[in-house]
């Protein structure tokens, strides 16, 4: 499917009014069901609005995020649904994971609603901790980049957005190797989906921890965002625009060298600076 | 709290290395927990990364948003726990709805996994379709812009923007009336939350539908946002950035005006453009 639609529609530019025809990037929705390898009924586990295309990283990237995978053969299959009842629109936005018993048993724990005691609650230490529980070791990697060579991403990254540079709808995630050479790009209309695609496609080729990667991002770099960064082993990660307080946070305690405003010739640098050379 | 956090950093810029400080958004997560009316027992509802502030009007945008929230008499109370043992940071970045029966019922009917048969799906139309059931009618409003009107909007919103203008890490929504005076913002580090803690804000105010409003967003326009201003009645809504392909189905089908790319003396219309004169 393709991932831009036409349309036509009337722009209004100082009191003039021009009919003409305009690129929107797709959104339409994902519904990821489960099923046990063990029994045959399926459940609904979410459904996102999505970017179509690259559906199957973008499951497993989720479901990877979510903590629901931990290895390789949690995942038994990853398909459209079968039925020929459904219509092919319908099947083209619906996968169904079989996951092994440990991983369906995290799925549904996802979703219960849980009774609390009252004395509980949350803060930016504790979702950090829940991102690193005590004893997880920070992400080590003897990667090293040079300024120049991080000068030089952004352009690297708009080179593959044919679709963003049309419509300005889409946001993109690129992962680049040591010495700055593209790997792989996702784009989606939702931040978070252009990374999960980009991580899940690494783990569904078993490729995780991305240790040696440098992981750049189109948008603003959130708490979720360095948290899928953090999951993914990678050491380096650059935003074109700002952080939060809370990413910098995490990125400090993960030991991910955090970059933003990268723009042009320069950035911030806001944790672990020392893997930038130069 | 402060919505902005200020940190040191190194920043290069050409090969210079300039130590200096900056200002982050804040994010921290915000946990909505639900109780009965007729029961003492409290559940998690949800815990969203947000910037601290407003925090009472992002929880009940969000419960509306979600379809919890239908009358006044739906919301008993919202307040921080009360329980001594509880941190007073950690009382901060938690809320209790207590609501009536049938809201409650609502919101634990959302958490529930649903066991599905196999012949069902989504699409763009089932999507739409659950915000707009089978004769609900479009939004009716006497509201008329002109372009000029339209114009003078993102320089408005800005003028309230402090803290996005420091750090370039906060999204803002604002509700303008019939003569473009802006009537209330709203700002966070997330897209949604600022739309959610605008439309709160109204709701609690009990001033839904806002028949005669018109919202302007920082950011995109995608599904959800438009859904937002679907529920809360709004006639006309504008981005400084580009709709996606289902914001603009939605629109259609809801009867709101979607105007795109408002960047100083030029916009696109996307959707029921007779609103917009001049």
């Amino acid at each position: 499917m393709d991932p831009v639609e036409r349309v036509r529609l009337h722009a209004r530019e100082d009191g003039q009014d021009v009919e003409r025809e305009d690129a929107l990037a797709v959104e339409e929705p994902l519904e990821l069901r489960i099923r046990s390898a063990e029994n045959a009924a399926v459940a609904r586990f979410v459904t996102t609005m999505r970017t179509p295309g690259h559906d199957e990283d973008l499951a497993a990237g989720l479901f990877f995020a979510e903590g629901v995978l931990e290895q390789r053969e949690d995942l038994l299959a990853l398909e459209r649904p079968s039925d020929p009842r459904i219509e092919p629109e319908l099947r083209a936005n619906a996968l169904i994971a079989t996951l092994s018993k440990a991983a369906f048993a995290r799925a549904e724990g996802l979703q219960r609603s849980t009774v609390m005691g009252s004395a509980c609650g949350v803060c930016g230490r504790t979702v950090i901790g829940r991102v690193l529980p005590e004893g997880t070791p920070r992400i080590q990697s003897t990667l090293r980049v040079d300024a120049e060579l991080l000068y030089a991403l952004p352009a690297r990254l708009r080179e593959q957005q044919s679709v963003f540079a049309r419509t300005g709808g889409l946001h993109a995630a690129g992962l680049f190797d040591a010495q700055g050479r593209l790997l792989a790009a996702r784009e989606d209309i939702g931040r978070h989906n252009a990374v999960d695609k980009l991580v899940g496609a690494r783990w569904l080729a078993g490729e995780l921890p991305l240790r040696e990667c440098v992981l750049m991002v189109s948008g603003r770099a959130g708490f979720e965002i360095v948290q899928k960064a953090t999951f993914a082993g990678i050491p380096i990660m650059a935003s074109v625009s700002a952080p939060s307080s809370l990413a910098v946070e995490l990125a400090e305690a993960a030991g991910i060298t955090l970059v933003g405003f990268l723009r042009e010739r320069r950035f911030n640098v806001y944790a672990h600076g020392a893997r930038v050379l130069g």
